[in-house]
């Protein structure tokens, strides 16, 4: 009876394509939805001659797991997961093991982890990136919680995640909420990649008049050399599809208002606690905001104006190969952000998060998958202390070469009047960072001025006021 | 025994001068602190021969203020407003009304109103900004709760705030924490004014050689006109000052290290709640951040590089006045920003916020008062419903005029280096909110080719989903 290694709870598309994942790497699955006709319907077709048994009840579906019993919970991110928790506790015995693979908080993550610990039960909260073909395929998986259930859980994860080389593309992100934390990054770095992404192709139509084949080509070719990933591969295909009715560029029928689910938000919030400074994500979170008051946008364009638009005089070819490495610097800048992010996170929680890991399983299976995460993790298995990216003698190197691209594209940019909030915040970030003396000196002197906040000294230590409007 | 105005819990450089300021225009005061040391120094000294008693008990002081009770707390925010809260509440009677003069976060104002309305207390929210001058002299006040409580104690704000004109710079905001919002946003606003004046000052000094005195010039200069203000003044007036040990303009001998009190990261954070683009304010917030991590800024100007300085071609002045118009145009960007975030707390919140009042009462006795605001509030008094500061005639004509400026501004910054944060994400927003067709259709593509989320189109109703990777 009690013969299941595993059971899913949650036969939305992703808890269905990773019970079948599951099943196809060799683990006997339990399922159980809210829905018993949805549960019915999985049985009788896709999991058809397949090791997956459907239960009608809770404790039908609990019983048929063996113990310590492991179940991963895919439903609807907050109280859902709360009230599915409620609902199978008293079917749950000290040891077992709760899985939540949803797109939760890590604050309720780590609530839920120490309610569940009271209770006896180990709780696990997992990233799962891939959308429904990773679900099926190999996700890219980033689970936090007890070392010792991580333990347990593991050989199932390593094998239904993806593979780069061989190698999982899943490990322990640290305790409590971490896995999720981690996937919260991952997804305001999603933000960032797919904004800056946007600036190029803005910037190559409005200012070299690139049409979309021209686009679908440039892409396809970006995506043979460093800035290889499936965001650009994806960008490429998009250029290249028609639509069916108007045969126009398919890209060119869709609205510009882009939707958001919140998590790119979440990152920024957070690194607003942690005083990090996250501009690339949060100026990608803000230009979707932009994006969506459309009307607004048209009425204000009937009055406000911009440059006069000139044709490109320059040689094409080469500011298509600039904006190729301003892409890719300030890719790195945004990656450099996150991962400070994460480095303030796992010292403020006290988590310990293993940065190269974080790389290597971003590498393969997720949205974020690129060639360049290799290189991320080189970085930390060289210095696992390693203060920010840019200061890692590859990236160094890079940025170093490729600065005077990301100034001449915005240069270009900011004359023609195509909005580069990310770009633009790139270089704010870069020219920030590896400058000794910044200007804070005035803010400094202003709060002790306004609000005798006092100020610190550069010739000795301590804090100091000034009478400032005493002549 | 009962005859005094209003009382004052709280007898720091805060409530102190606004107990003074009280008497001072006609109002007997009773005042009150836990530490009794305090009450009785301030009794024995600013106090003497003042309509001000001391109270050594609470029961003492509620009973000798008028019914119904007028209490102003300007206690430490947070977890003492609620302790103070508290203890007063025993000996407190129905109608009594209790004022929040804080730097309290507004949902603990919203919380409150609930808590205190359940046991016949009215309370009042307000904002206090001025520092201990505004305090003493007039500041500026930002009142938010029950109309009804409102109107009682609206004499003796009116009578203690600062005039313009001789209108008061205090005004019903609306209820519930309407008051500590808007406290809230003039704060997130006064962070961005400061960082655009901070980049002013860097790329005049770093990319035209200013010196010390030329800018103190240059600032003085710029007071007269349209960037009238206090901040610009007192900027001025900073560059005046020299350090009596070193000799050296006292600026010079200043850490770059800027702190914050963490209102401006509450604005930001708030701005993504609600989705509102507020990338000013936040770019300024982030700058703070990484002027804080001085150590590794030093260490990664030592291998971090920049562009080649190149000394200055063009005309200094012209050169001048263009940052001067990009400062005013930056400038007017963030208040379109913040009075934005107001339009949408106000709907979100349903609080009916008067956006021409509070342009009103930011005019004087606060930080961020300046002549402009008097156009802020002309653009609301002509249009209450003005979606967007930017297109309101006078700021169109303005920024249309400007709008070179900054590019011309921004050229240089980037090319020589200088980080520009602030003024890079005011540009970005204004040809963001100009532009009818933005690249967000891009974003929608993506999220539906990897996670299916769908699109819409701009020539039918409806969602779509495409099949991308389908040859």
């Amino acid at each position: 009876m009690s013969n299941q290694q595993i059971g899913v709870i949650g036969l939305g598309v992703m808890g269905l394509n990773l019970a079948l994942n599951m099943e196809s790497k060799g683990f006997p699955v339990a399922v159980y939805d809210y829905w018993t006709d949805r549960t019915d319907e999985f049985i009788a077709n896709e999991a058809k001659g397949k090791n997956i048994i459907g239960a009608s009840t809770l404790e039908q579906f609990v019983a048929s797991i063996a113990a310590p019993r492991k179940i991963l919970m895919m439903v609807k991110a907050g109280e859902t997961t709360d009230s599915v928790i409620q609902s199978l506790l008293p079917h749950l015995t000290t040891g077992d093991i709760l899985i939540d693979g949803g797109n939760t908080f890590f604050e309720d993550t780590n609530r839920r982890t120490a309610e569940l610990k009271a209770s006896g039960i180990h709780f696990i909260g997992t990233g799962v990136s891939g959308g429904e073909e990773g679900a099926r395929l190999g996700p890219s998986l980033m689970p936090g919680g007890p070392k010792e259930a991580y333990e347990q859980v593991k050989p199932i994860l390593d094998a239904i995640s993806a593979k780069v080389d061989s190698t999982p593309c899943s490990a322990h992100m640290g305790p409590e909420g971490a896995g999720h934390y981690v996937k919260m990054v991952h997804n305001g770095i999603e933000y960032g990649d797919m904004q800056l992404i946007s600036e190029a192709y803005f910037i190559m139509k409005h200012a070299l008049g690139l049409t979309s084949a021209e686009l679908h080509d440039t892409f396809a070719e970006w995506n043979k050399g460093e800035l290889n990933s499936y965001l650009i591969e994806i960008t490429s295909e998009i250029f290249g599809k028609v639509d069916e009715e108007t045969g126009n560029p398919l890209l060119d029928q869709i609205l510009d208002k882009a939707g958001q689910k919140g998590t790119g938000k979440w990152t920024s919030q957070n690194a607003l606690d942690l005083g990090i400074s996250l501009p690339i994500v949060t100026e990608s979170v803000f230009a979707r905001f932009i994006s969506s008051i459309k009307e607004e946008r048209v009425a204000a364009s009937q009055c406000l104006t911009g440059p006069e638009a000139k044709p490109f005089a320059g040689d094409r070819n080469e500011m298509i190969e600039a904006i190729r490495k301003a892409l890719y610097m300030s890719k790195i800048c945004s990656y450099a952000q996150g991962f400070a992010q994460m480095r303030a996170a796992s010292v403020q929680y006290g988590w310990d998060i293993p940065y190269g890991e974080v790389a290597m399983i971003f590498r393969g299976g997720c949205i974020i998958r690129a060639q360049f995460l290799q290189n991320i993790k080189d970085a930390f298995d060289k210095n696992p202390e390693l203060p920010n990216l840019l200061v890692d003698p590859y990236f160094t190197k890079i940025v170093g070469e490729y600065q005077s691209s990301l100034r001449e594209v915005l240069a270009l940019a900011i004359k023609q009047g195509v909005p580069t909030p990310a770009f633009s915040s790139a270089l704010a970030y870069y020219d920030s960072y590896r400058t000794a003396t910044l200007p804070a000196n005035l803010i400094q002197a202003q709060r002790d001025y306004f609000g005798a906040h006092t100020y610190e000294r550069i010739d000795k230590d301590g804090s100091f006021h000034t009478d400032w409007s005493k002549k």
